[in-house]
C-alpha cells in the first residue's frame, strides 16, 4: 500500500513507460495523488501522463484543490479536456470554480456540449453552499415503474452515475417525492411499483443552504447521500458521504486554526507559501497587542500600589493567566458544543448556572493551592489578597468564557470568534483590575 | 422535519398511545434520538416503549452512548433483551461494553446464542482498536460461484448485513481475497464468476489498529466499508462511513479540547456532571498556576530593574502575550497538520526554516506598531527596548510554538498536548526574561 514516489521518479528518468503504467495501474488513485503532490507540478505530470485517462481523472478527483490548481498549467488542452470530461461533476465543477478566465476560455470550447452545461450550472452555486458541493450525477426514477425496471434503468445509467445504491423518485415536475434503495428494489418481487417501495425523505437540503449543514445532516441521519432540491423542491442534485466528510474535517479543522487565531488558510499549512501565513496570522496578533493594552493601562494606573509593594509583581502573572486559562476552558467547551449542536442558543440559562457552581469550585481549589505560598513568599495579608483574587478572578474568567460564544452566535457572528486568546485578553485586563483593587482595598494602599 | 418533543410528552400524558405511536412512526429515529435525549431516562423509555422493537432498535443506535446507559436502567430485561436483539452488531456489542457486570448478567440469558456469542466477540476488542467499531454483520462471497448467484446469495441476506453494497470476497480459510460492488454484480452478464469481478482491496484495516486510523482511510480512499482482518488476513468485519464519521468527530472534538486544556471528557459538555467538568479542568488549570510560577519569579528577579523604571510595566503584558499569541498559532498550526497527516515528523527542518522567515517578519510588524506607542508613552530609549524585545520574543515563541509539537510526536507524545495554554506559559516565561534583560543592558540598570 505504500507507495514509493521515488520509484516512479526513477521510472520516468530512465524512460521506462512500460514500469510506469504498471505502478500507475497497481496503486490506488488516492495515493497516487498524494505521492504525487510532492512533487513539482511539471514532473507529477510527465508521470502522471502515463496513465490511461480515466486514471488520470480518478487520480485528479483525490488531489488537493491547490495543487491541483497548479498541476493545471503543465497540462494541454486537449489532454486537461479529456481529463474533464472523465472527472466527476462535482470535481469538475470545483476545478472550473477555481481556474483563471483565461485557462475556463480554453478549456471549455474543447468539452461537449453536455459537461459545458453542467459545469456552467453547477460552477453557479456560491461556495460554501450545498450547491456547490453537489453533484448531478444522482440516480433518478418515475415513481409508476416496476421494481424489475427500474433495475434497468439502473443498470443502465450505473456507469455515469456517482452512487445507484439509493434513487431519488420524480415525478414528471421533477419535484422530490422520496427515495428507493437498491437494496429493496432488489430483495423485492419484480412486479413491485417502485411507489410501493419509496420512502419518503426526512432529509433534504436547499440548495442555498451551508454545505457545513448538509455534512451535518448526513451525519446526523446516517446516510450514504443527501438529496439537494431548490426552491420548488425539484431535485437538483445530490451530496454523497465523501464530499460531506471533507467538507466536516475543513470545518474542524478551520475551528481549529480559529482558536489559535489563525485566520482562514486557503491551503494546507505545509503547502501554504509564506506570504499567505503571514496574512492569516499578522492580523489577530496585532489586534491581542491592542488587546493587551488595557491590561498594561491597568498596571500604570496602579502603578503606586506596586511601588508600595512590589511582591505584588511575583503573583501577578499567576492570578492573570489563570483567569485566562479558566476562560479558555470555558469557551472551548462551548464553541465545540455549539458547533456540534450538542447544546443550542436557548441552553444558555441551564449552562449558565451549571458553569457558576464550577467556576466557584475551582477558584476555590486554586485559591487554597496559591494561599501556601503567599503565605511563604509574602505573609498572611498576602496570601489573602492574592486567595481572594483568585477565586474572583477565575470565576469571573469562566463566565466570559462561556457567555461569549453565546453572545456571538446571537448576533448571527461565528462563536469560534470567541477563540481563547480573545478571552484571554479580557480576562487578563479584568484579572489585573480585579487584582489591584483588592490589593488598594485590603493592604490600604493608594489606588 | 422538526420534532417537537412537548407533543410527544402530552400525548403520553393524555394516555393517547394512537397518537403516540403515528408520531413515532412518521420521525426519522435519528431525530427521536435527539429529541428523547432531552427527557428524563423514564419519560423517554414510556415514550419509547410505543413504538415497534425494530423501530426502538433503530432510535437506540442513535442515542448518545450515556444517555442510552441511564435508559438501561429504566427498561426491563425481556423489553432490553428484544431492543438488543434488533441492534446493529456494532451498536450492541457498544452498548455491551457499556453495561455493568449486574447489569450484563441479567441481559445475556435472554439472548439467543448467536446473538451472545457476537456481543461476546466483538466486546472483547479494546476501546479505541478499529475491532472495537467494527460490525460482524458484512456480506461474503466465495470467489467461484456466479454474478447471478452471488445476487441471490445478497439478496437472502440484505436484511441482516449492515451493507451489501460491498461484499467480500473470502476463500475457505476465511482469507480476504478482494471485494466486489453490488454495482457490478448487476450490471455485469449472469454467468460472470464473482472471481472475475472482484478487485483486490488496496484497503483494508488490522483489527488491533487504532479506530481514528481506519476513519482516516476510509476518508482517505472515500469508501462506504473498510474491511478489517486479523494477523492472518482473515476477514472478520468491516468498519462503515458512518462509524468512521463517528469517530472523526470525536477526535476533532477531543483535539480541540485538549487546545483549550480541558482534559479527556467521556460524554458531551451538555450532559457531563459538574464533578466530571471538574476533573476535566482542575488539573490543567494547577499545571498551569505552576508554570506561570516561573514568569513570577523572573519578575521577582528584575525587581531592582523594575523600580527603577516602573514604565516597563506598562508594556509587560503586550510584550508577554505576544510571544505566547505567536507561539499558540504555530503549534496550532503544526497541531492540526500533523494529525491530519497533512505533513509528517520528517518535514520539520524545512518547516522550521520557514517558521524562522515567517517569525522575523511578524516580530517585525509588531515591533514598529508598538515602537510608536513606546516612542509616545516612554521615550526613545524605553521605544528601542520594547521593540528589540518584541522581535526576539516573537521569533522565540512562534518556534517553541512550532518545535514543541514535532517534539513530542518524536517521543510517541500526542502533538495536541502541545496545546496552546502550555506554549503560553513557556513563551511567557521565556519573554519576561528577554525583555527584563534588554531592558538591564541597554537602561544600565541594575539586574
Amino acid at each position: 500500500m505504500e507507495l514509493d514516489i521515488n520509484l516512479l521518479r526513477d521510472s520516468l528518468r530512465r524512460g521506462n513507460s512500460d514500469e510506469l503504467a504498471t505502478a500507475l495501474k497497481a496503486h490506488h488513485p488516492a495515493d497516487l495523488a498524494a505521492a504525487l503532490q510532492d512533487l513539482e507540478p511539471s514532473v507529477a505530470w510527465d508521470i502522471l501522463h502515463q496513465a490511461a485517462i480515466p486514471r488520470q481523472a480518478a487520480v485528479f478527483g483525490y488531489l488537493d484543490p491547490d495543487f491541483r490548481t497548479l498541476l493545471v498549467n503543465s497540462i494541454s488542452q486537449q489532454d486537461l479536456a479529456a481529463i474533464v470530461m472523465h472527472m466527476r461533476a462535482d470535481d469538475r465543477a470545483d476545478l472550473y470554480r477555481q481556474l483563471t478566465e483565461e485557462q475556463r476560455e480554453t478549456l471549455m470550447p474543447a468539452l461537449a456540449q453536455a459537461e459545458r452545461e453542467d459545469i456552467r450550472r453547477l460552477a453557479a452555486y456560491r461556495e460554501g453552499t450545498a450547491g456547490a458541493i453537489m453533484t448531478s450525477a444522482y440516480a433518478a426514477l418515475p415513481p409508476d415503474i416496476s421494481a424489475s425496471d427500474a433495475l434497468a434503468v439502473l443498470r443502465r445509467e450505473a456507469p455515469n452515475k456517482e452512487t445507484i445504491y439509493r434513487a431519488y423518485v420524480i415525478d414528471s415536475h421533477r419535484k422530490l417525492l422520496g427515495s428507493v434503495r437498491l437494496q429493496d428494489l432488489i430483495t423485492a418481487p419484480a412486479q413491485t411499483r417502485v411507489s410501493a417501495l419509496m420512502k419518503s425523505c426526512s432529509y433534504q437540503i436547499r440548495v442555498d443552504e451551508h454545505a457545513e449543514e448538509a455534512a451535518r445532516r448526513i451525519a446526523h441521519y446516517d446516510v450514504i447521500a443527501l438529496p439537494v432540491v431548490d426552491a420548488d423542491n425539484r431535485l437538483v442534485g445530490i451530496i454523497t458521504h465523501d464530499d460531506a466528510l471533507d467538507v466536516l474535517q475543513a470545518g474542524a479543522t478551520e475551528d481549529f486554526h480559529r482558536v489559535g487565531t489563525v485566520t482562514h488558510l486557503e491551503s494546507g499549512v505545509g503547502s501554504a507559501s509564506i506570504p499567505m501565513l503571514y496574512r492569516a496570522r499578522i492580523v489577530w496578533l496585532m489586534l491581542l497587542v491592542f488587546g493587551s493594552i488595557f491590561s498594561g493601562a491597568g498596571i500604570a494606573h496602579f502603578e503606586d500600589t506596586i511601588a508600595a509593594n512590589l511582591a505584588l509583581m511575583f503573583f501577578l502573572p499567576i492570578l492573570i493567566s489563570s483567569g485566562g486559562n479558566a476562560g479558555s476552558q470555558s469557551a472551548t467547551l462551548m464553541i465545540r458544543a455549539l458547533a456540534t449542536g450538542e447544546i443550542g442558543l436557548s441552553d444558555w440559562t441551564r449552562v449558565l448556572g451549571r458553569e457558576l457552581v464550577l467556576a466557584i469550585l475551582l477558584g476555590v481549589s486554586m485559591a487554597c493551592a496559591i494561599g501556601v505560598i503567599g503565605v511563604v513568599r509574602g505573609g498572611q495579608q498576602i496570601a489573602l489578597v492574592i486567595s481572594l483574587s483568585m477565586v474572583l478572578i477565575v470565576v469571573v474568567g469562566s463566565l466570559i468564557g462561556m457567555l461569549l460564544p453565546f453572545l456571538l452566535s446571537r448576533f448571527r457572528l461565528d462563536p469560534a470568534t470567541a477563540s481563547t486568546p480573545l478571552v484571554t485578553s479580557i480576562a487578563d485586563a479584568t484579572g489585573v483590575l480585579i487584582y489591584f483593587s483588592i490589593a488598594s482595598v485590603l493592604l490600604n494602599m493608594p489606588a
